[in-house]
């Protein structure tokens, strides 16, 4: 395996300090990443700090394309993985970083491929989180566990380069095909609206138990092809209900 | 192993930015790191800058003892590892991160021991790195191989607390009592001494030489009965060659 190949997109959600974009931006450099993208950023992503920091990086500021929410930017990106600070992480399972990158980096070339940061106050929302197939969390003191969100970055960056240049990834692949994160939220949309047609969920619980079914999806590594044959089945169940109704 | 009965030092030498010292600060905090050292820091390192990025990890910056060089820094330390990003490290040779920090993790409890980080603008000398009984260099892309300092201090101190969590350490420790770095370079001055007045070494030529020296000994992982030993010689070898001279 190599980064050569590899068309990765690194994610920032929401980013707020300058300093910290410039660091990403720099690192991006540093590892053979494919782009920049940024999610609604809350600071000026190519100003004077910002640049200074990204030293010879500061082309992935200039040429970032910003994005409205996550699900757009990563709608092209058929392995994506997210990165979680928090501790209340719910019921998402979280994974090693050696199986998550490994897995990630065992990705056909030329298939963009993202790994997403969340916002320095906050991290990534449980929903975000849960759009990405893979969690990952770093291993840190538990006295301070917070880490600067660029020294995030820098560690899974540089994990990813020791992974890819391991000269024989032990690594098996499992899936040839894994479903998009778009297909998968598009999926879970429609089996949502059922759920609460059908009056399995309610409102106020719904978000829990969906919860619980995207974890089973994820942890079944679910692939296109099953994605779209569970999608007929809850559409064919979705017109069935309507047109008991009526 | 754990890192909670290490004694780990984070030396950092000549540092010119307050913001990678503060993050530096933070990482310390982070990682479970015993203290920061200092020498001869080429910036205020207790700023209110350096403290704002040093966030709770902001004592490390207050508490942290100053140096005028770096053997003073090391003296008491039983294991040492230096970092070099430089590609010019000449014949000092390069060892894993897993090997040398596993090593480094092998030394015995309550023994202080430590890791080195160079100038922003100019790393380490190759004379500074021949201090530390193994050097350990970074994977990084060959187009713009330099990373921040406070990235690199990342890294390494995120690697460490994942060696250490393992639960069985596949490192078989070799050497018992290592040299100490001091013990090591006091008797490669003897040594040098010597081979001036015996003649063997020329001014110009001696510090390529003793080089050579160095790298024998370190891949030897001399220890300190070893040292005194050979220190014994030499200065049995110095009391001759002066008597022989009278």
């Amino acid at each position: 395996m190599s980064l050569k190949n590899k068309l990765i997109k690194v994610v920032v959600v929401e980013p707020l300090g300058e300093i910290n974009l410039g660091s990403i931006a720099r690192l991006c450099m540093n590892f053979g990443v494919n782009e920049l993208r940024l999610v609604s950023p809350r600071c000026n992503h190519t100003s004077t700090e910002a640049k200074k920091m990204a030293a010879h990086g500061k082309m992935f500021l200039e040429n970032a394309p910003i994005f409205p929410n996550l699900l757009e930017a990563i709608k092209d990106c058929s392995r994506v993985i997210a990165t979680c600070g928090r501790i209340d992480h719910g019921e998402i399972p979280l994974h090693s970083s050696e199986n998550a990158l490994k897995w990630f980096l065992s990705s056909p070339s030329n298939n963009p491929i993202a790994i997403i940061f969340g916002r320095e106050d906050r991290g990534l929302s449980n929903l975000e989180l849960q759009m990405a197939q893979k969690v990952i969390t770093l291993s840190t003191s538990k006295i301070y566990p917070s880490l600067n969100l660029s020294h995030a970055a820098a560690i899974i960056l540089h994990q990813l380069m020791e992974y890819a240049e391991m000269p024989h990834s032990s690594y098996q692949e499992k899936i040839s095909n894994p479903a998009y994160p778009k297909e998968f939220n598009d999926f879970i949309e429609d089996a949502k609206e059922l759920l609460l047609e059908i009056g399995f969920l309610h409102k106020h619980t719904a978000q829990a138990r969906m919860t619980k079914i995207k974890k089973l999806l994820h942890k079944a590594e679910v692939s296109s092809e099953e994605i779209s044959l569970i999608r007929g089945i809850v559409r064919q169940m979705r017109w069935f209900s309507k047109t008991k109704k009526n």
